[in-house]
């Protein structure tokens, strides 16, 4: 069993990002670099198609994504694991002095996207776009996944006209620490009201919410006295977990120990059996003032049931489904080069690969509509179709040209976004299809560098 | 949209660790201390049921947990932030010099583990104890999930007595960093053979790989220029993609840039298309000192009817489906509390709560059987029912008294773990049902406790 191994930490500091990348892109880089080979390109990040039963995303994760683009570094110890693995001491030295003087387009987080259009574009010569490719798919994908699942929470609730409060508590269940905080960040952005993750909370300006576990109550001799002990501590602020043993028992409980107090006490919070009928039987014990709070199992399917079902609430704590996607856990999203300079020009790029064409050329996303949005088309970006376009600059020869807003403004954002989108697009299930027409410049575009590819290539 | 924001990096350093866990067991934390409550506790950390279309799951994330529980800090930002927050002076200070002092005991990683078998028991003072049950459950929750999914496509390829090369691809497809990182190791433990993720190799000393990608093949004025660049600069080492175009065409153009420059290549990549067709159509063109690499799609499923379908590879580069273990994204673990001190002793404890009852009191569990394991046992801790007993002494009075071993001996003992589980209990779909019995006295002691519980609660 070896010899006294201490246990791997294992946690990445901010001096192993640059390393956070596949070995390919490290690979092409030196290639790139070797072979003086590093002409100017534009990648687009997108995804192909929907994920399961989605019928728009949120886009989400562009601050941290300029953050990393900007911040990374390579460390000496990073560069010497690179040096172990056979990488030249002259493209150690490269590394070591990395810098990102492209730019940077991207759609603003909390806009609904769609297949085939740009989350994000990058142009810069060929080995710095290229290096990002694995970072920003990890970061963008994965909030913009999260994002999305938190607003069909928040629109299942806006829908029946109510403002119960959405609050994260996926972090046990969320896969590693980025993970959970960012998941928190990204469900804020989505419409929630905030999370239980304090290093979330700390990180994003996201508010933090808790109440107890079964623990505290198991670990006093009685329900009761725990209750009573809680409230010592937190008096008016205290919300008690009323399942443990029998939920309308603890409801009973949790009134008395506040009445007997004479204090007020927040509320309590239900976390197993039938929530829906457990939920309308301790609001009839409790009084108004009193709040009920809901976890275990809670998703956007089981909203939908809870409302359906006549279960009351004033809060909501959604956690696996939440911060795993679980019905769709991931959005596939891809990197892709779609332009390459040759001859001194950009010349729009693409593969034939089956099942994985790729639009040619930098592009813009126009979308129509007013109060409701009606219908987007994707262009060229030297051409102008009408309607509103979607991307802005936000990284202009390595500086960042945009004025980030505030998690609070995103959220806004997220909330109009779901108001201007067709209810049909917007179901849980099923959704119908929004409308991206591809333009007719753009669609010729591709026809000629197909056809051109074909012929070169004697297919 | 504000006024100039520096976008966010927000990635958690390690002073930001002692924040990774939910507002409540803070709020717990201080209540335990400020009622001078802290009784000698024991939790266990277990899943209730396996995921869909498991018939075991592999433990794994041990090394990395027992890292957090021993150099877990609160630094001064972050304590800063719960000062704002408004917690007390006195707790702060309590957890600025916060210590673990208590005991875990342990599955060793690689094993395999059934529906309420704990992975893990902490026994220490419940504030203790409680504060790490976020980080516990995100960090072996998430390594178990993915060394699961790992062993499964490793079966599969060993089941046809094949040992074709594994390697994780799913870097970007992963949620976040952390995930990007710990799947690339749990991959790893449970059979993989590398990863594309130069971070996971540097800090776990997984092997690396990487070929190029279509980017590579695109940037350059055609195919055979992009191929004959890659082979000025990586020889013998180069592994060429070969369905930027047409992937018939792409083998034909390999095999002569590699028999123009007389070298002979690693091989090629596959990524689109009807893989288990073209994998015999491109190995009919390479000599056999060729290796054919496939990707896309890639994950226990594929692999059998890639295998089904005659399929022919030297190895595969499963990506999302691995990293997000995309068919069962959650392993859904608890982590209990089941004893705690009263009167001097210690009390086994559970909850009533519906549909999440859990054995109560510390454990042992004992498997049966030599060449292959037949039945379990959950017992209680101070009780001996034979069998090979699977949790050994990790953690004593905060002190490390186990020899981490290393991911290779790790690997070797996941491999060994598959030789021995039954084959049905191993089937990728609807697998038997390996039996764990409760030993008598375990039972007993949970009907009293129930029926304790019952009298005591007016139930």
């Amino acid at each position: 069993m070896g010899t006294d191994r201490h246990p791997r930490f294992g946690h990445l500091s901010p001096a192993d990002l640059g390393l956070f990348t596949d070995r390919y892109e490290l690979t092409m880089l030196r290639g790139y670099r070797e072979t003086e080979h590093t002409p100017e390109s534009t990648f687009s990040l997108f995804f192909r198609s929907l994920p399961t039963d989605r019928g728009y995303v949120i886009a989400a994760g562009l601050e941290q994504a300029i953050a990393y683009l900007r911040e990374l570094v390579f460390g000496d110890e990073q560069l010497d694991h690179l040096r172990k693995e056979g990488f030249p001491e002259a493209f150690l030295r490269y590394l070591a002095e990395f810098e990102f003087t492209g730019d940077v387009r991207a759609v603003p987080e909390g806009t609904a996207v769609f297949p085939n259009e740009p989350l994000l574009e990058v142009t810069a010569p060929i080995d710095q776009a290229q290096l990002f490719e694995t970072l920003l798919l990890n970061q963008i994908g994965f909030q913009s996944l999260i994002a999305t699942k938190a607003a069909r929470m928040r629109d299942v609730v806006r829908r029946r006209g109510a403002d119960q409060r959405l609050v994260d508590f996926g972090g046990r269940r969320a896969h590693g620490t980025d993970a959970g905080v960012k998941a928190a960040r990204a469900a804020y952005v989505g419409g929630f009201d905030g999370t239980a993750n304090e290093a979330a909370g700390s990180l994003f300006d996201v508010p933090v919410y808790g109440t107890m576990a079964h623990s505290w109550v198991q670990s006093f001799p009685s329900e009761r006295a725990a209750f009573e002990a809680f409230v010592d501590v937190y008096g008016e602020d205290s919300v008690l977990l009323i399942d443990t043993y029998d939920t309308v028992t603890g409801a009973k409980t949790a009134l008395e120990v506040a009445g007997e107090r004479d204090e007020a006490i927040r509320g309590v919070r239900l976390d197993s059996g039938d929530l829906a009928s457990l939920s309308q039987e301790v609001r009839g014990i409790l009084p108004e003032r009193m709040d009920v709070f809901v976890s275990s199992g809670v998703d956007e399917f089981f909203l939908r049931e809870f409302f359906e079902n006549d279960g009351v609430a004033d809060g909501f704590g959604p956690g696996t489904s939440l911060t795993t996607s679980d019905d769709a856990p991931t959005l596939n999203p891809v990197y892709k080069l779609v332009a390459v300079e040759a001859d001194g020009e950009m010349q729009p790029s693409m593969k034939l690969s089956k099942g994985k064409v790729t639009y040619p050329g930098a592009k813009r996303v126009h979308r129509f509509g007013d109060d409701t949005f009606r219908r987007d088309v994707l262009a060229r970006a030297d051409e102008e179709v009408g309607g509103r376009e979607l991307l802005v600059d936000v990284v202009a020869d390595g500086e960042v040209v945009y004025d980030f807003p505030t998690v609070d403004e995103i959220r806004d954002r997220t909330i109009q976004t779901l108001e201007r989108l067709p209810e049909d697009i917007r179901a849980i299930e099923n959704p119908a299809t929004y409308p991206v027409d591809i333009s007719e410049s753009l669609d010729a575009t591709a026809e000629r560098v197909q056809s051109d590819l074909r012929t070169e290539m004697d297919l």
